[in-house]
């Protein structure tokens, strides 16, 4: 695991700081509304059912993922990348988050208040003094067996240190 | 494909008009900056490599999947689901997100310009006037062959009518 | 729920019988060995290392799910699909299968030991007597929390009724 | 896009000769049908429309993707993970080959010619003598945007380097 968790560390990126930032402020809702538009003015929202704007996300997240399939671990800012690779992440990403809104649409999910809800219940469930450099809890499996019986809560557990999903 | 154009459609939903929207105007830089405090306070941000985060969203896409698998087709607004399985799928699209922003931050990806400069590509390319009601570029996969030649084109064509991918 | 369950139903298919089989006894190790000369031939086995293998079946699994994206629910044997993007699903099956193969060759995995295993687990787990008929394990949700508790396991649980996976 | 193919590459994997294999000489027809028969046994059938299936297979590649998102580039054989980790790994393998075998059935598609048929249509496509040790075919970006044109080609031509697929 030592050497796993090594791998897992981005060596040249120090945990603390960070002065990335998307250059404007694009809400969730200006997403939907240009995805509602585009679709209405061609006729084409009476094929977004649910499901049918789900699997289209999960293309768009096969073909980001085709991007990075060949490349071995992949360095912070992507040094590794073409100018038009990076171009290219960046049509992908922009697909998934078009369908994501597009979806939360068509289920009448409030996306906005859902991320919300969801930082607030991690905070609660992973309090920074207790969870506070204990890295193991990315790479440690057997201290969560102990810690937390099932296997399949450990694993959503593990992936849930990343952002306290449920 | 009559039968499956059909079924394609969204019978119970009018395609001009649409009264929902996003509650609030979060943007996708919030979204960006709570993942990124989340993480550093915990020190997690070392751990956050592009690839371990692209994983990461595929587990979370798996898990939104998960709750739509065994429904058949879903109506809008979920008709079907309990309370709290919508709870859970608002979570779900939550954790999507806020992984795709935490990869377009890995990645230094400026994912608000990338959605700009995607809907403009594809107005360019599906001008509203030319597709108009050709619902069938949805579906009539015939149509797709005559016209673009290879078959890997027809499939990310269709794909793309939906938000002019590339 | 009962509209969800009746969606989820496939009208067309009676539950017991079922003439189709594949035509032949082509076995996992001659997919695994398929592949691994066809690579080893061409020099690309370098490449394929476990995570670069997954990310390249993720893609895959995206590019099968744009084939019923826009088609709404589909009925067994694809009526709704023309003969030439049947032959495009059967690709992209092939993809899918090919790929798992050569990850499990690069883990190392033996996989009919672990299908073996898993059918037994489900065996154990989800007695036929027991569940019998019990459909509404595959949709009624709210059994589920009164019957065991955390959120996360009914869901697997749910997922598990299929499979019997963990 | 030197660092890139580097990472990219199994330091410590030979890329002439192996010496896995898989155990036994399961089938795909034996998975199919053991997957059937369980299904049968307990009237899930019903259940398994195409897109259901579908959903949950993506389902089960997330879950496959969790076990590998915190763990930075993995070493062939999987040395970082635990024994229960591997078995874990085993177990969510097989749920995606049951699905994607439940599947082909559901679409009666016969999974074994479209493997078949795979291989002879990537061996006519990449004959080895063109393309052996042309590693570059799996990180030189630039080299294919001058070759074939479109971008959409060139990263599902990307992606057929690794098993030929369309």
């Amino acid at each position: 695991m030592a050497q796993g968790s090594y791998n897992g560390r981005l060596s040249n990126v120090p945990d603390e700081g960070d002065e990335f930032r998307f250059s404007s402020d694009m809400s969730l809702e200006e997403v939907r509304d240009l995805q509602n538009k585009f679709c209405r003015e061609r006729q084409w929202g009476q094929f977004h059912a649910p499901r049918n704007v789900l699997l289209a996300m999960v293309g768009e997240v096969g073909e980001l993922s085709e991007l990075f399939q060949w490349k071995g671990e992949v360095q912070r800012g992507l040094p590794e990348f073409s100018s038009e690779e990076k171009v290219q992440v960046g049509e992908e990403m922009a697909d998934v988050l078009i369908y994501l809104c597009d979806l939360a649409e068509q289920c009448k999910i409030d996306l906005p208040q859902a991320v919300r809800d969801k930082f607030q219940k991690n905070a609660q469930k992973y309090p920074s003094g207790r969870v506070f450099g204990r890295s193991n809890k990315y790479n440690d499996y057997t201290e969560y067996k102990e810690e937390q019986a099932p296997v399949t809560l450990n694993r959503s557990r593990e992936r849930e240190e990343a952002d306290g999903s449920e």
